[in-house]
């Protein structure tokens, strides 16, 4: 089924009254009012949607973690699912506020970069500015679009109506340059760390798919910080003993440093300018 | 719509099936079972409700903060939701708990000072103390209320059962004195801070209502933090570099002091007795 | 109504179409897209159910943490509801995932002890190894089982499969003996600390049932922390002072040390070491 198709299928069935769902990922915390008055705002136009927190604890502005857990949920939500990202810095600046379509699912948020990868990962979107006033609350605020344009916009979404409605085709997006896969150095790759886990787990930006090449004579993928190896790739974490360091494949396709039963991001501290490189080691 | 017939309609939406939406605001946290709990209970008799987080980080025993952000959600939720606060020092004492109703919306707290936002600023409330134990648990614990006595009547609430079948009216809830709007000092307001949100921002007690007046020959609103000048009021964050203050009115309609990008409440560390003033600047 | 009609009525439940609670326990944090993974892909499959997170915060790895949590809220929710609960610090090795059911709701998990205290608790369960790959994931991770086997078994068993259809029964699932009851000694009962909640409070294992015989010539029960008294067993905080330390039977049933308005586990620092007991005061 190719994109047009699968779009016309979810268009067909929020016109058909399946209710989607909304997600929210946020930095507003979990202290104070705004997630649940999002919330209210959604269920008050829409009442009969399902609304899934993704996290409000990205960190204050921090728009690259966010777009990555973003890129992480999109598609293990249905197709028709509405994902809302709220990280804004420049919230009531002349920022536009974007709302598009990606492989069967939407997205609305302010157009700083949040929607890098899945912009990068997936083709086919129709994107807009969201523009119109009817759909935003009376009187919006300067400092709250969470509340006042982008939950409305999201729950009106919901109800049907079309990405055109909202305001004028926006053709190029804010992307972030610095959220990109790993390059290429002779015959190995070059990355760094894209995001750090809860557990302290290191996210590369070296995907599965770079490392599908035969390598003759290789004894495996030598795994490299900062020019310091940590031994071969491996598959799990039972491979290495408790405390030990370990590069795996994670569970997003990409390569993670990990302590077993400890904390990588304690044990590397890695900064921005942490290299994380890997090789095939021969002997 | 008059209040009156405001209450009639939601009456009317309960009795006709149209189900609520219940609201939690706590402190219990989030690394214990007491919200699952009261959760569990809920569903167990109201099955067909959807529950909303608020908040369960309300800092221990923090009713200032509880009831600051229950009226914040309170309108953004649609007429009939029922609104659970929970943070009770008293629980096991002899203080009492309270179910009541404020346009259009309902809530159930001890009464102890979380509705005093709300009670201030809206009228037509009826209140009743919750009392008749056929709408708790079997044998209550003495340190659980929120499990045993406020979920069980939230659902009930939400069921269809009336304010005056749980107790009493209830006269003279308790208020807390010092949740109150700033107030004037010649032509200036002198107000403090009511709330800290997850940005650092400090929201004081003036409301924008209070500037309202015109003032003949003034170049705008002058802030000051304990008496010292951090500009004229602002529209928007950007209207300050990176890391300078600012003033604004916030999504709350309240005067908000912040630092662009940065945070106010390490910036200024606001106690009790710090003074945010308000006056016209004039040449 | 025995254990084995409540089986035959959950079951009936399911098949007429009533669709259950799922609810969540894991170790995930909220800063990731982990939870919200399995959301998602719960909703895929079972569009319909209910899904309650009962907390994402317990201490990395901590199985007797989660196991305290799930066993708490099992019964607070109703007859038909699937406990989800992942703390897997031996996932991707040969470690057993179980689905099961105890009194009436079921429960999905690594075999790891996280059931621990409801396999002690209630009889008459049915245990069964997941292992029929054609209700996971395709291709599941090495790293996210939660996401890969658990969320879509949860969520086809909130579909109606029934237990036997994800593999052969588990015979004997993995207990940890350190989770039991307080034992006798002499007159007195000698616990430990099994739980410390948000407020501080400190849960032990010695139950309200096991204090219930009559003792002559007692004056009630006396608490002791590591050898020394903290007073009578008291009804409720207001009993003592501001400040005061204080034991009470906890709304879990079991001896709790507290300190009204402040924290036990910061005055107590226990340790796995601390002994708590109890025994009758006499004159």
């Amino acid at each position: 089924m190719g994109v047009r198709s699968q779009l016309t299928q979810a268009t067909l069935d929020l016109k058909m009254g399946f209710m989607p769902i909304i997600t929210l990922t946020t930095d507003f915390g979990t202290v104070d009012h705004y997630v649940a008055s999002m919330k209210g705002v959604i269920w008050t136009i829409a009442p009969e949607v399902k609304i899934a927190d993704v996290t409000h604890d990205v960190p204050p502005q921090d728009i690259a973690h966010a777009a990555f857990v973003l890129w992480q949920v999109w598609s293990s939500f249905p197709a028709g699912t509405v994902h809302v990202a709220v990280v804004d810095p420049g919230v009531g600046s002349s920022r536009a506020i974007l709302v598009g379509q990606y492989a069967d699912r939407f997205v609305i948020a302010p157009d700083n970069g949040l929607i890098t990868w899945i912009h990068r990962d997936f083709g086919g979107q129709a994107l807009h500015a969201v523009e119109d006033s009817q759909y935003f609350l009376p009187d919006p605020s300067n400092t709250f679009h969470g509340r006042d344009i982008i939950a409305p916009v999201a729950a009106h979404l919901a109800n049907g109506v079309s990405l055109e409605r909202f305001g004028p085709p926006l053709k190029t997006p804010c992307l972030l340059d610095s959220l990109r896969r790993a390059s290429c150095e002779g015959d190995a790759l070059g990355g760094r760390v894209i995001h750090i886990d809860r557990f302290g787990n290191l996210v590369t930006n070296i995907h599965a798919d770079q490392l599908s090449r035969e390598e003759d004579g290789s004894q495996g993928w030598e795994v490299l910080v900062n020019g310091k190896s940590i031994g071969l790739l491996r598959k799990t974490f039972s491979d290495v003993a408790d405390g030990e360091s370990v590069a795996m494949i994670g569970s997003a396709g990409f390569v993670e440093v990990s302590v077993r039963n400890d904390s990588a991001a304690k044990r590397f501290a890695p900064t921005a300018d942490t290299v994380i490189a890997i090789r095939p080691r021969r002997s």
